[in-house]
Formats: structure tokens, sequence, C-alpha cells
């Protein structure tokens, strides 16, 4: 059975739009499709502006009502029927994010267990036969099969396949 | 430059002589070394009191405090110019521990950071080049070269390059 790793933030969760929130909330400002395309938040964010994002990421409870990435639900699903899953997210710079997001997975995902979760700081200790991810400074030490899961933020990069949703993702792997 | 991942309880943090205090606190019963040769805690205890250590480990707070092995935070200190090494803990089978292990690992090992931290339910999606783990159980899928970690519970366990205590691994890995 092939091992798969299965990124979070991006990949099967939202944050951006949470965070969009926040500093409509803060700032008053909404940010279009338009103004994100091609950038991180951190990136379209005025200079004096951008440590908001990381204070929004290290509140306590910000991860743990994300909403899930459409689908992602009922093709994970399937995929754990088929593949070794597990779910890999850099999620050690924001230490208050692990319980919750532990919490986010059991919630959204009960038919994982905790044995397939992995927080980590740096994936580059992490090796299965394919990776799902939205960035790809994750596939630099990787030896599997990278997919890039496209965002915003990431439209631009080339050379790598890429999955475009989890429609995408049920029809290149299931 | 080898890569290394080092386990954390009963490698470098000891829950054992807290969770003997805890159940002394409850049972009045301390164990001796004799009693714990060759057996985990959880083995040694009398039928109805096993899921006493798992009570124990899924308090919040348990893992904060712990003292850390003789000798693990000089020779960390080394080993971490030498290697890139991670810090690797199945840690999610206990969902309080994630940040009072994060903690731990800021306060007793500053010279490491966030990223070297990797939190998991099961270690066969780690690939290093080394692995220093008091359980063989997490060398079942690993691809480098492991070390057990000698303690109370696998003194019995043939077949492994083992390292003996902190002082060993610098004389091995130096």
């Amino acid at each position: 059975m092939l091992s798969i790793a299965i990124d979070m933030d991006e990949t099967i969760a939202d944050p951006i739009t949470k965070a969009r929130e926040w500093y409509y909330r803060d700032y008053g400002k909404v940010f279009s499709e338009e103004e994100l395309y091609g950038k991180t938040l951190s990136e379209a964010l005025p200079i004096d502006h951008k440590g908001k994002i990381l204070e929004y990421l290290n509140t306590p409870g910000f991860f743990r009502d994300l909403a899930v990435y459409p689908h992602a639900q009922e093709v994970l699903e399937e995929l754990n029927k088929k593949y070794k899953l597990y779910i890999v997210s850099a999620a050690m710079e924001f230490p208050h994010s692990l319980k919750d997001k532990y919490d986010w997975l059991m919630d959204n995902f009960p038919f994982l267990t905790w044995r397939q979760f992995c927080l980590c700081g740096d994936k580059s200790l992490v090796q299965t036969d394919i990776m799902i991810d939205d960035l790809i400074r994750n596939f630099t030490h990787f030896k599997g099969k990278p997919y890039l899961f496209t965002g915003h933020h990431n439209v631009h990069i080339q050379g790598y396949d890429r999955i475009l949703n989890w429609e995408d993702a049920a029809a290149k792997l299931l």
C-alpha cells in the first residue's frame, strides 16, 4: 500500500478566509481574489501590517474552527482506504495551534486516527510515496512524488504536477 | 551532514519517575528498580490499575516539568553541531502533551528551534540517517541506523546496537 502525506493549511483547512475576516475586523479592508492572486496574504498586506498575520495564527483557537476545503472529507475518506494516509502539518511555528489542529482533525475527519497525524517544524524528515502540499519548500528534501495543491499564492509556480482541488485529487489518485 | 532523530520519553525526558510518584500518592506503593526490570510501568501494575498510567499521561501538565536525562543537554548541544538533529516523539496519543512537550523542549534545549521538533502518532513516516529510541516498534519501518536507548523495559531485547546513556551516545556519535 503506497503512503501519502497530506498538508493541512490551504490544502484541507482554510486559514485565509478567517485571517481576511479578522483583518477586516481590525482594519476595515477586504482583500479581493484579484489582490491575492499570485501572493500570500502577508505579501498582499501593507508593510506595517505584515506582523498581523503571525499574530492571528498565534492566537489560541484560531485553527480550531477553520472551514474544511470542499470535498476534502469524502475524498480523504476514500484515499484512506487505498493509501497509508498521514496528515502532515508544519505547525510547530504556532505552538498554540497544536491541540487545536488535533481537535479539528478529530472533528472533521473522524475516520482518521491520531496515529495518522504528524505536527512538525520542518517536513524534511518526512518520507512517503506521495505528498500533497501547497508550498514547494516542503518538497525540497522529499524523495517521493510531489503534487502541488493549487492556491492563490502558488499560481505562478511552474514545474510541478498539480492538484487543483479535491475533485481533481479523486480523479488523479483514486 | 547526517540527520538524527532523537526520541523524548525515556530517552531524554523521564516520565517514569513522575508516574511512580503519582502512583505512590494514589496507592501508597513504591515500585523498586527490581520490580520494573524488564517491564514497562504498566506491565508492573496490578491488573485493575493498568489504566492509571494512561490517565496520568493524559493529564494536562504531566509532561511540562519532567526531569531531563543525565547529560542529555550537553550531548545534544554537541550532536546539534555535527548532525541535522530532530526531536521526534510519538506524542499524538496524548493531545494534552503537545504544547507541554514544546514548552519543555524550549526550556531545556534552548539551542534547538521549533523547526527541529516533530510530534507524530506513528514514526513510520520519519526517515533520517540515525534514530535513537527506547522502543523497537519505532524501528519497524525505519531505513536508517537504529540505536536502542537502554531502559528498564527493554533490557531483555536482543539484536540492536544500544546506547546505554548520553555519555555512551557521546562516545559513539561525537
